[in-house]
């Protein structure tokens, strides 16, 4: 350990309580993106951030205002740099989120969602994880450095912090693909996932991509009664049992000609690894999912298939008749919403007019169907092999005790793909949340021996890289 | 002619006008019986038409409260009787409605839906032909007969005028369920369908019955994010698409084995009759369905498809998310509405039987299935060889000139299935309404001709089976 580097780390674990005490001032301000009544306490949160960011060091602090005709309703970007570690040094760009979901339902909170309060080494909150605390590790390992090394840090760096993430990032989304000079750096460090398993630190280096879609059938003109028109009238509702029931088989194959072309398959040292990994199918079933059965490709694992494996799921089916009891009517017309994974190297465009035109081929009797695209996202994967990656695994294991272990995400986060398809710059996802912090759900927690770690781990990756 | 019916009809065509009038005030009370807040003009209605039948004659008029704990909101039945043509003559119950459907969507009226307006031969209000109107001829004819017979009519009669048709008729099932007695008669009138044509008399002898069904399939134990679990979390939409698509083939035909084991073919003269009617399938498809082609067993003519075969339709699925835009939720459960029509010789309780079994023996993997019947009504035709159904059809030749078609109904009238089950009497379908007529539509009405040769049917009608 370098000597700014054991500074910083010595700096951190005696000012930790004060750090807590810090977040818990943030995790107090409800700062829901979605509600149209938070937007004061959204503005808020951002300026906290933002002086905070000042305080410790960090220049040309400011808010960048989203909101425009086309995005009303906006909230700010925070954003700080600190230049001058030279202009040979790595610059490294600190991405996070100050909005947080919405609470409901309270009542199964066991202490109130913007009381932060903590229990059993864990501090619960909405944001406590996502991502509020995990952003705060960001700002206190600068901190650290900062008040290690007289005011100065080892490496370049950029912070851009959005308030828009639980809905849909759009305002970062067009900084990025307008402004992306002004983010201009080497790397990009989000912290906003998990790890595999406790006490296992974990890179996330994949992440699926999607294409979700809406698949409308339309049948008679108009909500005809189905006792005087069953039998002869097309009913919406089966036409669309009839298209879903062909486009994946009942072994979980989807059935789109061509759909599979293109998926590349892990490389057999991550096949390994992932064997490796602490997971039980078992408990998996009856913990997480809790359904009688698993299901899906029978040939491949349950993290290939939720990982590597493009799959295909229906959301809702919007149409007819909800309400209690029974109303007889055949409606006009239905939906169904259709979103399928994708890994690499699918791509959404060649995906979406695979599918558009297999559901185009199999329109059932008396209807006619339109396929419409809502919105997509590009699988990734982070290459491993270059100095970041290395020095994000080596400073977790550090900290950890434990070897790095490399993980993929079922899911997608949107701004690495902007950063990797924008930016053009590897991201680094190092997250310090757990498989049981509840994020989106009551009781959402931090394991703060994971913030600390988190603290240090990002102290020991920026000196590292700025050695 | 005998000359109590002559002098019936002279007085209906000398006081026409009139009875048009009186209707008019009776459709300008709001008599909407789902709407808690119409409560008031609901009752008001019901003692508009006990007041009239009291005035032409009949006897023992008073309302019967159906509103109790078990049913609360309950709107009022009008009795009447007049049983005085002696021990051996033929007691006639006739049924109508006073309670009618909403209004909306008020804007699409070109009268206002409570402001009776006569136009082009048809009188324009909500109510009109369903059925106000209908329920109107009813005293009329006997108002007739009162009139030109010295205060008495050719036969014993009992009236019974509900409130909630249009809400499920739930107080006067229980009434003829617990009080049959009280309705005892040897055939019943029920005016509440249509004519198969303009100028085309028609006699409704069978309607289909039905089951209606919940499907609901459960998944995974909370619904579950498709990034991280899609691929290895059964999709309750997905099983339930499989799961529909094997109910019905893409032919039409139900798939539940033994399914249409009891389905009793329409006889040869039936099927004869029906292929003489003026129905032409091509206009049938574009103006009333409007879809590109017309869907179910091909075999089968349209009207058969719709009055004697069982289908099988989907009402809405829901559950999972159903509003704009994306949400990528796998939920923990879907529920599809699913109803059957049956047809003569099916029972609701046979056929929901073999349907719950079938459902049960292809679930899909990793769900489990609940199968739910909601309601159901059984199949009904009735016997064409009764001197009423004789005097019922002549009545009407005579009237309008043409022989009286035979037809049947897709839907069900629930208390169509009360009077034969409960009553075991022939019931009697004379409507007079037009397929055009808007029933439960903007701009209902009815045709004013109609009406009348519906008042004059009904005279000859009791006059016949009296003589």
């Amino acid at each position: 350990m370098q000597a700014s580097e054991s500074g910083a780390v010595a700096f951190a674990r005696e000012n930790g309580a004060r750090f807590v005490e810090e977040l818990k001032a943030l995790l107090r301000i409800p700062s829901i993106s979605t509600s149209p009544e938070h937007a004061g306490d959204v503005r808020l949160a951002a300026q906290f951030v933002a002086e905070e960011l000042s305080r410790i060091g960090m220049e040309n602090v400011h808010l960048i205002e989203t909101a425009s005709a086309q995005h009303p309703g906006g909230h700010p970007l925070v954003y700080a740099d600190w230049l001058k570690a030279g202009k040979d040094a790595v610059t490294v760009l600190c991405y996070g989120h100050y909005d947080v979901q919405p609470a409901e339902p309270l009542e199964e909170w066991v202490t109130p969602p913007f009381e932060p309060t903590e229990r059993d080494g864990n501090l619960y909150a909405r944001g406590a994880v996502d991502d509020k605390g995990q952003m705060w590790m960001h700002v206190k390992a600068l901190e650290s450095l900062f008040a290690a090394n007289g005011g100065k840090l080892p490496v370049n760096v950029r912070v851009i912090v959005e308030g828009e993430e639980e809905v849909g990032g759009e305002g970062i989304a067009s900084f990025v693909r307008e402004h992306g000079d002004q983010l201009k750096a080497d790397v990009a460090v989000v912290s906003d996932t998990e790890m595999f398993a406790p006490e296992l630190p974990t890179l996330c280096v994949g992440l699926r991509g999607m294409i979700y879609t809406e698949i409308e059938v339309r049948g008679a003109k108009t909500d005809l009664h189905s006792g005087m028109y069953g039998g002869a009238a097309p009913n919406p509702f089966v036409a669309l049992a009839q298209i879903i029931s062909k486009l994946k088989d009942e072994q979980g194959r989807v059935q789109i000609p061509g759909f599979y072309d293109k998926v590349a398959a892990p490389t057999a040292d991550e096949l390994k690894a992932w064997k490796a990994l602490p997971f039980d199918e078992e408990h998996y079933r009856k913990t997480e999912v809790g359904s009688r059965e698993l299901t899906g490709e029978a040939e491949y694992s349950v993290l290939e298939r939720t990982w590597a494996r493009p799959t295909l799921d229906v959301h809702g089916m919007p149409g007819g008749f909800i309400g209690a009891g029974a109303k007889t009517v055949i409606p006009a017309k239905a939906v169904a919403k259709v979103s399928m994974r994708l890994v690499p190297d699918q791509t959404p465009a060649e995906s979406f007019a695979a599918y558009k035109a297999f559901v185009g081929s199999i329109v059932p009797k008396g209807v006619e169907v339109e396929v419409r695209l809502i919105h997509s996202g590009d699988p990734i994967v982070v290459s491993t092999d270059n100095p970041y990656v290395k020095a994000a695994t080596e400073a977790m294991h550090e900290v950890f005790g434990k070897e790095t272990v490399f993980v993929r995400g079922g899911g997608s986060i949107p701004i690495v793909g902007d950063f990797v398809r924008e930016l053009k710059i590897p991201t680094l996802m190092m997250g310090f949340g757990l498989p049981d912090d509840n994020l989106h759900a009551p009781n959402e927690k931090f394991h703060l021996a994971n913030f600390h770690r988190g603290i240090e781990s990002l102290i020991r990756f920026f000196a590292s890289v700025g050695a």
